[in-house]
This record gives structure tokens, sequence and C-alpha cells, in this order.
């Protein structure tokens, strides 16, 4: 309390770690009239020192778990990513009264409440705005200025890389594998992709979002995760006949099931109305809806990624640890209290788009149609492509021609229509069932951007 | 500090008081558990309690300076409106060490600098999220997400009932004054609407918004406003033909000026081009565009107005001041360190769309043109509506024809435009200038919801 200057460990110095170091420098004399003392670095934790020949030397260090044990350090930022060796760190950092500013979302997914937990024992402070969304104030607007409210559903576009490589096939007719080159190149998806295309970066994200919304910790391992590797242009086409986009979606529900509400976490490509603000959150931007009983719908929109636009909040909650220091204050506690279970995905509801390929004969349509009645999967349209009525594909086979069912149901439950495709696959006239999608309507969320009001 | 119940007086019970006292009775337990204490009405101000049958009759009295001063208060949330005596009552109750929470958007405006200092000088908590934009988390993003970065501008649609009329007067061709009487019908405009549609309730907001963005004590009074009481079904009609919707915008930028950087702020009427997503904000919504250095844009949306929607941005305070109480924490206090000066009007560039309605013989074109150059504010685009080559009115007298020049210029001076229409007006083949209205391109903020990335 009543620090005349706030020192700051800083581990990992990267794409965001260089504009936190570059913007302390630029806005020195602002950040200190804001904090109320100067804030300074105490030192950078690197791997390979030679790599940042731009650095002050006599801040570089390559042992970050010294540099965390020095007295001096007020304020831990930690932009390591992965588990190890930043959950260590952090947890002794946080043990000794460290405040902690991280952009870790892997750590915050997997280690939240140790790290919570830590901080509230010892009253040091734990942000970690950066770690979703990037520059878009979140998790602040859903932490505190909604702590009076009943929030029910946050829906959002979290990943710029697999909405840039969706926005590609739906803008160019591209496939998948085109697209995610097309990404690579300019520099929005990494050379291993895997971590955002198969949507374990968004599902991370999800289980931060829903451990803040709902007050309950969701840990990634509880988030359904598809991603989109399996999306194909065919499912780009149907979704644009259906007046839809596919966009990989993280939804956060609060769900009242017969046994109580619980808490649903799921990250998967979607159909969603092109009429829907998401719809045309294009290219690495993200945008996230936010739905309160009382607030209504609200939309949060800008960067999701990017070195100044995530060092931008990564400073926002720097400052806020550091006026804390200075006038002695704390910031917001987790507060977990609720303890909802998660609702198994199986039990999950919504609407889905299925193309069944099918040799064309009599009776194809009433044998498909029965499979959906038998597990109470309602089927609100169905459309046949191809075969002897529609497109002439030029088989010349002497068997029934191939022709594709576009089926899309009413809501159905993940489980039902699991169950659903299972059986459709053991009909002797299904041929395969090419693609499953799930649509879904975002509870309309009240007219939103450009409706009616 | 440690507190095992936070006492909450309440100032005012109208639309927005009555739905925090229901959120305060149905949300108990978790705002107990958010807060770590529970948080109870130690009593309700309001001026007419035979109005109040629900109320508990022991909470209610019409004393408010009685209930503010009572040793067992901890939190002031005033909802009175206006400047007194709200005013004398959250100085009392700051300096008495009362933290406040306000939705009075006229009295942070004027007496923001007051308030400040009297909470910064006994330690209480100031929050005012309410008083801008309803249920948008707005306030504390700018406030403390941002607190790293440097805010360029923020500007959006901060007034639903102008909102409301002018989407309705574009969607309907109607005139201003039945787009105002369906609005009040609707229950979107009070009996008076004078400072929704004169433009005072947005030129608060612009106040407070460029105080916190700016860190400088911006007053109503330092902002220019313009109301939309002369917006035209002509006006509407030009703007599409522009290509733009016309929106009441609250505009606050920081600007370079030679004797260096200033704050502009200021709210007005003006064409916007209809593929800016404010452009398709409609109804009673807000929303609010905020650029930074390194964040880039930012938007936020939702419901600007309304009872339950205030309640939760009131409620979010609440938490917010009462965890303070419980936890010995504080609030961010204002920093408005940076002491910029305003930017005269005068000295604000846009563009302009200007209607000359001018007799239509040889020269006129000339003529006006030569006075908008000695003005220097050079020109766009001009056409001719009406006259011997446009429409025939069918006046049948001697003179020339009347006809119209619609001019769009580039940039120029608020005060340059003004010596232009002046000038315009003393032409003797200029009859009037019929319209004026300013064409903001708000930046095109990079792209935002739908634009390319």
């Amino acid at each position: 309390m009543g620090k005349d200057v706030v020192k700051v460990a800083l581990l990992g110095c990267g794409v965001v770690g260089s504009q936190v170091v570059r913007l302390l420098d630029e806005q020195a004399d602002e950040l200190a009239a804001r904090v109320g003392a100067p804030v300074e670095l105490a030192g950078i934790a690197v791997r390979r020192p030679q790599r940042h020949p731009e650095l002050p030397a006599d801040l570089v260090t390559t042992d970050p778990a010294q540099l965390v044990a020095r007295p001096d350090v007020d304020v831990v930022v930690e932009l390591m990513g992965g588990i190890e060796p930043a959950r260590d760190l952090l947890l002794d950092a946080l043990k000794n009264g460290r405040s902690v500013v991280s952009a870790n979302k892997a750590l915050l997914a997997e280690e939240g409440e140790a790290l919570a937990t830590a901080a509230r024992e010892s009253g040091a402070d734990l942000y970690y705005e950066a770690s979703v969304a990037g520059a878009i104030p979140l998790l602040r607007p859903i932490q505190q200025s909604l702590a009076g409210d009943r929030i029910r559903r946050v829906a959002g576009i979290v990943n710029g890389t697999t909405n840039f490589i969706l926005s590609a096939m739906e803008s160019t007719g591209a496939g998948y594998a085109d697209a995610l080159e097309e990404a690579g190149r300019l520099g929005y998806a990494e050379a291993d992709p895997t971590a955002d295309v198969d949507g374990y970066d968004a599902a991370s994200k999800a289980a931060i979002l829903a451990s803040l919304a709902f007050h309950t910790r969701v840990t990634a391992a509880d988030v359904h995760r598809e991603g989109i590797r399996d999306v194909t242009a065919t499912d780009i086409a149907s979704a644009r006949a259906l007046g839809c986009s596919v966009k990989l979606l993280a939804i956060c529900e609060q769900v009242d099931t017969a046994a109580g509400p619980a808490v649903s976490a799921r990250v998967y490509p979607a159909m969603i109305p092109r009429s829907h603000p998401l719809a045309s959150v294009s290219g690495a931007f993200n945008a996230v809806f936010v739905e309160a009983d009382a607030a209504g719908p609200l939309m949060f929109y800008g960067q999701g990624a990017g070195g100044p636009q995530t060092a931008s909040a990564v400073l926002g909650d720097l400052v806020a640890a550091a006026r804390n220091k200075v006038i002695g204050g704390r910031g917001p506690r987790d507060t977990a209290y609720a303890h909802l279970p998660i609702q198994p995905m199986g039990d999950v509801r919504t609407r889905y788009h299925v193309n069944v390929d099918v040799h064309d004969r009599a009776g194809v349509l009433a044998a498909v149609a029965s499979v959906f009645a038998e597990h109470e999967v309602s089927i609100a349209t169905v459309k046949q492509e191809g075969g002897k009525d529609g497109d002439d594909r030029g088989h010349g086979d002497d068997g029934p021609t191939p022709a594709t069912l576009v089926v899309v149901t009413h809501e159905a439950s993940d489980a039902a229509l699991r169950a659903t495709v299972e059986a459709l696959s053991g009909l002797e006239s299904v041929r395969g069932v090419a693609s499953v999608l799930r649509v879904e309507d975002l509870g309309r969320p009240a007219s939103a951007l450009g409706g009616a009001q």
C-alpha cells in the first residue's frame, strides 16, 4: 500500500509481450497518472535472449522463477502460454502476494480454480481479460458490469483463425484445405493450426466465459468440442441455400433441466441465419453476444487477436492491478459459488442439417423418414437433390441413381440425432450420411443489429 | 471493512428504482454470494408514498436527507434525476464515506468534478454506469479495460428516443412531428420530449464519455449540441439518395491542433453511410464505437433505456460498491489529469450536405460555387434538382424557375461552412439555404461488422 513505484515482471516477450514493453515505455507518463505511481519493468524473462536485441540487456533474464521471486516485484504479467512452467510460476507469485495478469487461456481454463484460490488466500489480484477475445472488453463486463444480473447465454465467435477460414470458404467457394493455406500465408493460421481448427482454443475460452457467467468452475474438459476440419465447400453451399452462414461458435448457456439448472458449454461449427449479426462478423474479427435477464441482449465486437490488441487488454489489467497495489484496493474475486452441473452433450437440443446419400428408389424417403421418427427427431423440411428427378450425374450403372436427401430437423437432442445417424447408416437404401451440421438460431436475440426493434 | 451486511439507501423509486427493488429481492441469495454479505435495503425515499403501495411501509420515507444520514447506510443508490436535491444529497453521502451509485447523467455531466473530489477525499466509491447507454457496459470498459490504451474516439447512438424517431422517419417516410407522436404513443418519448429531441440527454452522456475517455473534465456545457427537431422528411430522403442514414450522434474525439491535443465533444444529427454498423442500429437500441490506438475499433451494443435494463447496470455498480465495503477495496478513481482544452466548434471539420434553393438562371451555379470557394469549402459533388431541366413544379410566374442545388462538400471547418451559408443567403440568385446536415464517415472504423477485414 502506498507504493511509490509499481514493479512488473514480464514472463514471455513474443508478439504480445513486445507490444506491452513498447506501450509501457511510450505511455509511461499517462500510465503513472492513471495508476498513481510509475509502472516499471523489473525484468523480462525470455527463452532466447539473443532473439531480443531490442530489449534493455539489464532487464532480460532466462530464469523466470528467480524473477518472480524477487522481493521488489509487485505484479507478474504472464505471456508465455502453455500449462507449465506458467502454472507453477503464477501459483508461486500469487502465494507470495504478487498480483498476476495473464493472457493464458489454456492455463486459466485448466487451472483457474487453483489460481483463484491462491489469489484469494493471499489477497493478490488475478486478472485475465486478454485470455478471451483479445482487445474486446468482455470478462470485466461479464464479471463486474453484469454482477447484479442473471446471465443466460454467452455465445459468439472467439477464434479469429477459424473465422477467417470459414469467411474465406464462404466468399470464394474454396475448400477447407485451400482456405487454411491462405490463412497460413496471410499470418492468420499458425504452422500447426491444431489448437485453432480443432476448437481447443475456443473451448478454453468457452470454459473461462462459462465459469464467470454462471459462477461455476468449468474447465476445457467440460466443453464439448468439434472443430472445422470436416466443414466442406458443400456444407457452406448448403448453408447458403438455407439463408445461413457457417461459423465456429462457442456457446455457454444456463439451462433448466428436470434435475434443476445446469451449464452447457460447447464449441462447434454451426449454421446461423445470415440475418443474425454474428453472421456478418468476417475475417479475423471476434464478436460475442451476452444475454441476461434484466439487461437483455448485448453485443461486444472487436479484434480478437494481434499484438497491440491483446497488449491493450493486458495493460488494462495491469493498470487495475497496479492501482490496487498503490491505493490498497482489491480486484473482484472469482465467485464460483453456484456449482452447477454440466449438462451432458447428449441432452443438448439444437436443430440439424443432415445430408443423407441414398439410392433413389421407391420408398427411400419413407424409410429415411421412419428412422428419424423412431428416434423422435422431427423433420422440418426434406429435399431431394440429384437422382432420377434431379441432376443427371451421368452414372451409367444399372442400380438406382444416387441421390441426396437434405433434411432439416426441428430441435432434437444430440443423443437422438446421433442414434438417428447410426440407424440411417444401417439402412440398405442409404449409401451414407454425408454430413451433419447443427443449425443455431441463437435465440434470435431480440432484433439485434439491423433487426426490428 | 468486514461488514456482515451491506445496507442500501434507495433515492427514487420510479421505472428503474422499482426494478432495483424487485431484483434485490429476487436475487438476494445470488447477490449475497457475489458480494460476500447480504445486500439489504435500509430505506426508500420517494416523493409520494401513496403511489407505492407495493413497497414495504417500514422502508418508505419522504425524507431522503435523513435516510442518507443514517449511520447504518453503506451505499446510496440515487435514481431521482435532476440536479437538486440529488447533488447535495450525494455530496453529503460521499463526504460521510457512503459509496454512491447513480444513474443521473445530468448531475454527473454537470457536477462530476465535485462528486469525484468528495469521493476521493473520503475514500468512498462513485459509480455511474447506468447514466450512459442503459444496460450496455460502457463506462467500465472505457475507464478500466482500456486504462492502458489511448482512446481516440467514442462515437455512437446514445439516445433511444431520437433513434426511434429517426428510424421511423426513415422506414415510413413520415415527417418529424408524426414520428414524434408515434414515439410518444408507444412510450418511447416523454410528454415533454425536449431533453431527448433537443440533444440535452445525449450531450450529458457525451460529457461523461469524453471525461472518462480523455481524462479531462468535460461538462455538458462544453458539448456542442444540436437536436433533431429540424430534420425533415426531405433530409432523410436526401440521405437515402447519398446511401446514408440520419442518426443523432454523440461524438467525442481527441484531436491534434496546432496548439496541441484537444477534446472535441459534440451532438448533432448527421448522415452516416448505410454500410456503417451504426446505421443499422434501429429503434430504441443504442450502440457505441470506441477506437483506441492499440485495441483498434470496438463496438458495444444493447438496450439503452428501460427499467430492467437500467436496473441491471445499477445493480452491477451496487455489487461493486458493496463488495468493496465488505473486503475493503476501492473502485477506480476518476483520473482527470490531462486537462485538455475543448476544441471550439468552429474548428471542427466534417463534410456537409447543403440544399440551396435558387432561382434557376444562367450563372447561378457559378455564383454559388464561388461562394463556397471564397470560404475555402471544397465542393465534392453538386446536383441540381427542379428548375427548367428538372421537375416541372408548375410555377406559372414570369421569373426564373425555382430549383435546388444539392451540394456535398469535402471536409471543412464548421466556421467556414457557417460563413458560406451566410454569404449564400445574401446572393441575389439564392432564395435560401434549405438545409445543412453534416456527413460523418466516423473514420470508417476498420471494416467493423459486415465489412472486409
